[in-house]
């Protein structure tokens, strides 16, 4: 079997770095939605679908999509999916993996002639990171049917709305409401992602199962003091706004160490007003980020920081403005999936574990509907966002095992419950 | 007495504001050196010189100079100054003040006709805060005789050297070697300045005689950890540089909190590379203002500050940068002149406090040459180098009564002195 998955991921790393090299940038790589560099892209990854003897089609939204049915024309649907819109500067495998390895999937499924107890759908969306458009999911929401039609009046940097880029790309953006799924239709969703983090990266395992993905909540925090000379003004007569910002940033920081459970907390950007060498900090802005898996464990984190903060500022003297400016609420990957997934990655002999995402994900608007599993496969140092974003060969060909497995797994699932359901109709 | 310093006081309040009117800027006060606004500014003052009957003139820097002499031709001089040069955005007291009270002292020992046992020389000086060139201290320095005849080639933002500005100042640059008082002549040097910054506001206190001129080090640090997504990398696996910086800044101020003894510990610039919301900062650039009268507790400080940094940056795996970029050794005030200060404070019936100056000011380099001591006027909240720097009239009545005690002290020492000597000689 192993030489089998070896040529399979080889075939995909080789997919991989052809797509790369189209890009609007020379660096890294660049595929924001609907640029020229994104269409050629997306021409490349359909004709290799076709090649594979899918049918496909663009959606309303740019998404391009092929469907692999199942002998049963009452099957429901079970979607392979991800993204090949990029960020700026990006890396070769965000996005592209889990589009690229669910091809690989169909392809063999076809040469297998499997005939799986649902039908396969497999989808390139156009944009999960929304660069753009300064949204995310837009393909996505497509699928999920929550797809906001005010979205298609924004416009990006050059005032080109969506709906005008939808036009330049040919897409047909009225037909976006019958692009969903339907909610009935769902077997559930599978997105495989590079993980973005160093977990697995550390501890030398190729894949995990997703149990969650992180709700955000981000604050922006001002803390005003007096500004000061710094040779002057003693040192208890200080209201020093960066020293209340410094006892802040580590009161996040041992909040999220000591607590544990996912919780992360990030202070990402901080700036000085006015600032000198030889002034003490009037006033400092800065950003929290708090994501966890959990959405109490979430909203306690939240509240405590602020009560935390309250009080610090009260006893430096320095008034605290705190702004709430996004609030994403945790989603959990579905139990029986993930058991399955779980199943799946013991039986090709790895080590079982779970991950939470602490990025966003196109799993994200479909877990409104439709049961989602995710696996993550270990990336170099856990880089993302980033031309030095890389995936071993070797990791490559356990994950694409794992999927396999996972697949087959699910097949003899759904096909056992059709079976009980048919048992249970006949008793 | 005190209808007397009040009308005294008044009148200095209302030359201060009559020189604060010209500016190169209708918002704060700005009469940076060799501009316009500093030569119709010096013009003004010079003019209120001549006006009490002194004779005038301008040395090599532009420095304004008035020689009051003493019967005695073998006296030494005593000298009173501060500077009429301003920073941008100022206010109006930080200089002028010093220099108008010495007028206001020289008007009275005039019209007392009263013979002192020194002469005495009051200079305004051209160039303090050294805005334009980069420098400090370029009046007293010439005054001291440590002007270093190099700088001379420097240019300000326009491209105009310090010996072109002199030019056009109608300075005479040549001069400047022979305008230093011979370290032999001097009595010593006296210099009356706001306090720039809070302890006499906060205690109500109108002046205080002044120990020393904190030394002060300045280090620029940089913390180079690991970028990463903030959603993504555990809590555990971070090589967070501004949690370090963070680290840093409250060691910083506790160690200074903790030592007392006039050491003051400033972050007052803060950058992070690359900063985003959601990313993990990789770099962090900060500086270090460390301050303190006293020679071996600044070393002392500044070895322990960079000993715990280390520590922390290994503990914490993230490099660190550290370089001295200005190392401004303490300059003790004379212990005698401080002595006959004090006393006249006491004689006012004011409390005798000893403050430490934080701020650097021209008598560090005088100290190199003469005795020297300062003192300090409360001033508004401790506000400087900000339009809203204020003097309260009271103060200034107080501290013109001190100024007048501290010379007529100074005369009985002297002459006491030069009795001894006289004595000495018969004897």
């Amino acid at each position: 079997m192993q030489p089998d998955y070896s040529s399979r991921a080889a075939h995909i790393m080789q997919r991989i770095h052809a797509l790369a090299a189209i890009s609007e940038d020379t660096d890294g790589v660049m595929r924001t939605f609907g640029t020229p560099a994104f269409l050629q892209g997306r021409a490349l990854v359909q004709g290799w679908f076709e090649a594979a003897g899918l049918a496909t089609r663009f959606d309303g939204i740019g998404n391009l999509r092929a469907h692999l049915p199942s002998a049963n024309p009452l099957a429901k649907t079970f979607v392979l999916a991800s993204h090949i819109d990029t960020v700026v500067n990006a890396g070769k495998f965000d996005g592209p993996l889990g589009v690229l390895m669910g091809l690989d999937l169909l392809e063999n499924l076809r040469e297998r002639q499997a005939n799986l107890p649902f039908h396969v759908e497999l989808i390139a969306f156009s944009d999960e990171e929304g660069v753009r458009f300064h949204t995310t999911y837009l393909g996505s929401t497509v699928v999920a049917g929550s797809f906001d039609p005010a979205w298609l009046t924004r416009a990006d940097e050059g005032g080109i709305t969506l709906a005008h880029a939808l036009e330049i790309m040919a897409a047909d953006a009225t037909q976006i409401v019958g692009d969903a799924i339907p909610a009935a239709d769902w077997l559930g969703y599978f997105e495989m992602h590079i993980e973005q983090g160093p977990v697995l990266w550390e501890r030398q395992i190729p894949v995990a199962f997703v149990t969650a993905i992180a709700g955000q909540l981000r604050v922006e925090l001002t803390f005003t003091g007096m500004a000061g000379h710094a040779g002057t003004v003693p040192m208890d007569m200080r209201q020093d706004a960066l020293c209340a910002a410094a006892e802040f940033i580590l009161i996040a920081e041992q909040f999220a160490l000591s607590h544990g459970g996912g919780l992360v907390a990030t202070v990402g950007k901080l700036a000085l007003g006015r600032a000198a060498s030889n002034v003490i900090p009037g006033e400092v802005v800065l950003t929290l980020d708090l994501r966890s898996p959990d959405a109490t464990q979430l909203a306690d984190a939240y509240a405590a920081l602020q009560t935390y903060t309250e009080a610090l500022a009260i006893q430096r003297n320095v008034a605290l403005g705190w702004s709430l400016i996004q609030d994403t609420a945790p989603v959990a990957c579905d139990a029986g999936l993930n058991e399955t997934l779980a199943e799946a990655i013991a039986d090709a002999g790895h080590e079982v574990v779970a991950l939470v995402s602490g990025a966003g994900h196109d799993a994200v608007p479909i877990s409104a509907v439709a049961p989602v599993t995710m696996m993550f496969i270990r990336c170099y140092k856990g880089i993302s966002h980033n031309p030095l974003e890389d995936v071993e060969i070797a990791d490559l060909t356990a994950a694409i095992e794992v999927a396999d497995r996972f697949l087959a797994r699910l097949a003899v699932d759904v096909a056992r419950r059709h079976e009980g359901a048919t048992a249970g109709q006949r008793s």
